[in-house]
């Protein structure tokens, strides 16, 4: 794995040795570096990224090029812990979180799953803006959380432990520089606002969210846990993973239009699921129909405010073929016991020919302790 | 109105004179307290309520108590304010919010509206599960902030300004102390949990709203902003208005049971909705079928974490007459203009007799600068 956190990756995390306080660091080979001491600047002397992510764009570049500046002999001789030394914990503190349903392909299974009849799989709104729904900060979780099986309402008069615990395999965009309330951010705008990227797992209770989610959307069938990566990677260490996103017809509203002279936001990103020990899907970002500027400029155009620390997350991430599906009710081959642990993973293309890592997203399902 | 704030009632909120920093205040008549001065106490010296919710429902039975004894005189001599003289703000910082669905009324009403041929206007899930779903905290703002005119998508390509700008008279609950992830709260416990009670507009912009809610539940209609009342009423304050909720039928599941043993949930709190000067109706608390011990028990049977700063409300309060409703869109005749203000206020037995007041929950409509 280390050559997935090489010099061109440098993403953010949050770390601890032993108890000791947690403080900000960034990732090189199997190495957690303290960003404190490599820098000499107390705001990563903290437990969360947050204050550092609400300097804004200027400062994130500068900080790059001296982490990289400082790191580019190898490592130092202070500061540095060996990965499997350390505790990796949430890397920022969450301030509201947003769900998207930016895949076409998802949206579509999900249609012939539960609108067979229906000529269309996907709804009629669904082409002209990015449906989502907000969804509970409290409850999103680093990875290696273990994941409580949740119980809930599944029916009139039924009530029990989800038989139907199911993953989404997304990304989460974080925002470093939020807006005023009464001032949308445009799409052409997202790099100065986007910090990074994180793994996001939206573990989701299929039968607890189809008994309640009409008609205000899903709530205990998703706000039991979601789980994040513990690093943060930098929309800078994805300069050459940037495409083009799919061509989008019907055209869509001005406000979700990017210009063709800006750079484009689709991201070349390669995930992969493994189910207890074995990979049985490889979801690709790049097939997402719906642009991260996009969902930025749509969660904002009603005047309403971000904030550092908002998370909107992707929704399932689902390519065209089986073997791509970002959930298990699309694979169709049953849903996720007690005792199983999945793991996200990713990589996409760095500078200079190298490919950068995302670490990890685990979880572990255990049974609830009222069962 | 100062008699409607007398020791029976003693809410908590933030204010400040002439930018002075916030700090934490009651209300004795038409006078702001600075508790920090009449206590001694630093937890008072702070912009928000947070610290001092989060101390526990011991604490604020003490607290309680120690404002009755200090105030029992008269005002003190030192750190008392006209109202009028002071900035009231935000009195805590919101962590997650969410918005329930709680009076069959309004529900029954909006069924007849949007599915006029289906003879039962309740959705099959809703005497079985308070239905509810999350929304944007950082969108609270406090009373007499203005409210832009949202824009949005409407239709398929179209996009303008909303012109079916709504209100939602609720109430909204303010969580002290919260739980642990995976470890619900009982409904017998929320006494322990719940710290007091805010006015709460629920501003809604009903066609942003009517094209994207299929089938996420609704967002950019209600993420522009909510509006709160400045003062906190703490439950202690509430204790003459506890009164039975309507029998529920069908028998509800045990979790949403309190048991006939219990102190009763629903509240008889009598709200008046003003439009432009003229008292347009008058939602009755009491009418709501959900209490706000079953909303606790919900959001967390499914062991979803809460937290201090926690904010749920009720949904649209609406009784049985045609003038209780809480919302235009069930009066039926138009939304909201430029200009137009709209100001929630309520009253409830304390006591001795006396009734208790909640201040005000007020916002002005202004134009978009993109419109």
């Amino acid at each position: 794995m280390s050559e997935l956190f090489g010099l061109t990756n440098l993403p953010y995390g949050v770390y601890s040795v032993d108890g000791s306080p947690a403080r900000c660091a960034t990732r090189l080979g199997d190495h957690v570096v303290d960003l404190a001491e490599l820098l000499g600047e107390e705001v990563f002397a903290q437990p969360t990224l947050n204050a550092f992510m609400a300097q804004g764009r200027q400062r994130w570049d500068e900080v790059r090029a001296a982490i990289t500046a400082a790191l580019s002999d190898g490592l130092p001789e202070q500061g540095v812990h060996p990965i499997a030394d350390v505790r990796l914990h949430l890397p920022f503190e969450v301030a509201d979180y947003v769900d998207f349903y930016a895949s076409e392909h998802h949206a579509s299974n999900l249609g012939r799953l539960f609108r067979p009849d229906n000529p269309d799989p996907l709804l009629p709104n669904w082409k002209h803006l990015p449906v989502s729904y907000t969804g509970r900060a409290a409850s999103v979780v680093v990875s290696g959380t273990d994941i409580v099986r949740p119980s809930g309402p599944l029916a009139a008069g039924e009530f029990g432990p989800t038989a139907r615990l199911d993953i989404e395999a997304e990304l989460g965009f974080v925002v470093g520089i939020g807006n005023e309330m009464g001032a949308p951010i445009a799409g052409i705008d997202a790099d100065e606002h986007l910090f990074g990227v994180v793994l996001f797992n939206d573990w989701s209770a299929r039968d607890i969210q189809a008994w309640e989610y009409v008609p205000l959307g899903p709530h205990l069938g998703k706000s039991f846990a979601s789980t994040i990566s513990p690093w943060v990677t930098p929309m800078a260490a994805l300069a050459h993973a940037r495409v083009d996103t799919p061509a989008q017809e019907p055209a869509v509203l001005p406000y979700l239009t990017l210009g063709s002279d800006q750079r484009p936001w689709g991201l070349d990103i390669d995930l992969e699921v493994e189910w207890n020990g074995e990979v049985v899907s490889r979801p690709p970002y790049a097939s997402m129909y719906w642009s991260p500027a996009q969902m930025l400029a749509h969660l904002t155009v009603n005047g309403a405010p971000t904030r550092t620390g908002d998370l909107f997350a992707s929704g399932t991430i689902s390519g065209p073929a089986e073997d791509q599906v970002g959930s298990l009710i699309e694979r169709g081959e049953g849903f996720l016991e007690d005792g199983d642990e999945v793991v996200l993973r990713a990589t996409a293309p760095g500078a200079n020919g190298t490919r950068i890592g995302f670490g990890e997203c685990r979880g572990r399902i255990v049974k609830g302790t009222t069962q």
